[in-house]
């Protein structure tokens, strides 16, 4: 079975935005792939300088997964600095590229352009997602199309080091680009993000969630005039949660008089909170028991050990560090 | 007792300029201080691509220096990735720092002045190198004037780590530099260095050392010619082996005519021999017994691994890996 990895990066306040963009997508792996998916903790070291916060976003990324039906039995959740190793396959990998490489990467490039100073870590981020991916042996990395560079890096960097110690000793991996993938809209209409503040938190309570989808901006037809579905965010919003036959119905009524906005956002938060109440039961469920979150962790990261040494040492004796 | 850590990159073909000019003087270390010396083969990575050398370079380090007269008992000697936590550190490392300041390193500019493209791995040297001191919570760094630089890198590093995770997350380390280090001219009178091609290599036997001495460039003044030892490459090699009262014979006979420059090399060799011949016969020894060098490297590894693991922990608590 092809092996697929994914990695996450527990920032805080994750939204519904990332979950139909990222997380659900990114859950259909574990049907067709052994899969592994790792908190990327060391990234996140680039812009989370609070030991609390990485500790709590580091829980609530994992309880978020497994709330959405990450199987821990079939796949591998594990944290990445749980398996150190990863940074020193980082550093060999760093002597397998040059500079300019590093130069041309996205982060880097969209910092120069706007003339901000980064720190190494971020310059460097992509030599540690190509350990991530190649100290697991992955044969296919599901990435949008923003990370195909730095998977195409990657390959570039597998392919050095098997021409120069030996063909075998990485697994070159596969970009799969992940393709219609939804653009959820934010409470402004703007594709939903933190940077822009129009996000809905994805574990609100229901009081709050609904409070939050009554914020959703309109235009300001009124109850008795007809509405344009396809350019109002609570349609677009509804369209990514309900049913096509619910879909379908709020469409004719948007169409004809007698629906307010104030009525369709109730519908929108209904059908949101109809797919959000289990797995958010089961979050509450996981959050209350911090140690239960540590052990499925730990035995993630004891799977991802077997993996990761292996191919670690075989690294070692093909460069001669042993 | 302060704790002091020297690298030794293990390159081949070690030659009396690096044991003048680097061994000699960083084995004084071990009378004052806790000595930490290591075998930096992850530095080595950067261009070393070939396992059979970097294993055999290794070896020839620690024999070098054990010959030399490296006490492991009083000492830990180690080589660099049998404490694979350094890269880790180096990772958490190169989060406090910007991109500009790495650009600001001297191999990099080096590397930029000559329009070479350098690897990753080189462009992050300075973060491994603060991550090889900082691991081991050193006090003194003795390094020559070329590394100062990133010496003060380190302590930057460190401080930031201090200021953003908590006072006494990491040492600051105070630099030493090694002054009055002799400067060791080659067989054309330029400074002895492999990329001249000028060296005369540490551990000839005896014959193959008398021949290479007899290689040195001298002027054409003959026997019965005044000479001038103080421009002489035989003269300045003299004085770097033998005593004060061989240098100022040898000083007097240069000052008058009789003396021929084959005399001179001659008396040089035997100069050297003195001082290599017992060295010599230690490191053939230790060579021939590849086993025992190992036991003394990890036994120094063993070592070193409690010094690096107390100092991880802080750091992993305090930025909230754990």
């Amino acid at each position: 079975m092809q092996r697929a990895l994914t990695g996450i990066k527990p920032t805080g306040d994750v939204h519904i935005g990332n979950y139909l963009g990222s997380i659900r997508p990114a859950l259909g792996l574990q049907e067709r792939h052994q899969a592994y998916y790792f908190i990327a903790d060391y990234h996140a070291l680039t812009s989370v300088f609070d030991a609390a916060k990485m500790r709590a976003h580091t829980r609530e990324t994992a309880a978020t997964w497994l709330a959405f039906g990450l199987d821990p039995e079939k796949t591998v959740l594990f944290k990445q600095s749980a398996i150190p190793e990863v940074c020193e396959l980082a550093w060999i990998l760093s002597c397998q590229i040059s500079q300019g490489m590093l130069d041309r990467g996205h982060a880097v490039k969209a910092a120069r352009d706007d003339d901000r100073d980064i720190n190494a870590g971020t310059l460097f981020y992509p030599v540690l997602m190509a350990a991530d991916i190649l100290l697991y042996d992955s044969n296919v990395v599901p990435v949008g199309q923003d990370q195909k560079q730095h998977v195409e890096m990657t390959r570039d960097m597998a392919l050095k080091m098997n021409h120069r110690f030996g063909e075998g000793t990485l697994v070159v991996p596969e970009v799969a680009i992940q393709k219609d993938v939804a653009t959820v809209p934010g409470l402004d209409g703007r594709k939903m993000s933190k940077s822009y503040g129009n996000q809905i938190a994805l574990w609100l309570p229901p009081k709050k969630l609904r409070k939050t989808v009554m914020r959703i901006v309109t235009d300001s037809r009124g109850i008795d005039e007809v509405k344009d579905p396809d350019s109002c965010n609570v349609f677009n919003l509804y369209k990514l949660f309900a049913s096509d036959a619910q879909v379908a119905s709020l469409r004719a009524r948007y169409l004809a008089p007698g629906l307010g906005y104030g009525h369709a956002k109730q519908e929108l938060f209904e059908a949101i909170d109809v797919v959000l109440a289990e797995p958010r039961e089961r979050y509450n469920e996981w959050m209350a028991h911090p140690d239960r979150l540590d052990e499925v962790l730990d035995a993630g990261a004891a799977r991802a050990r077997v993996a990761a040494q292996e191919v670690l040492l075989r690294v070692r004796d093909r460069v001669g560090l042993i």
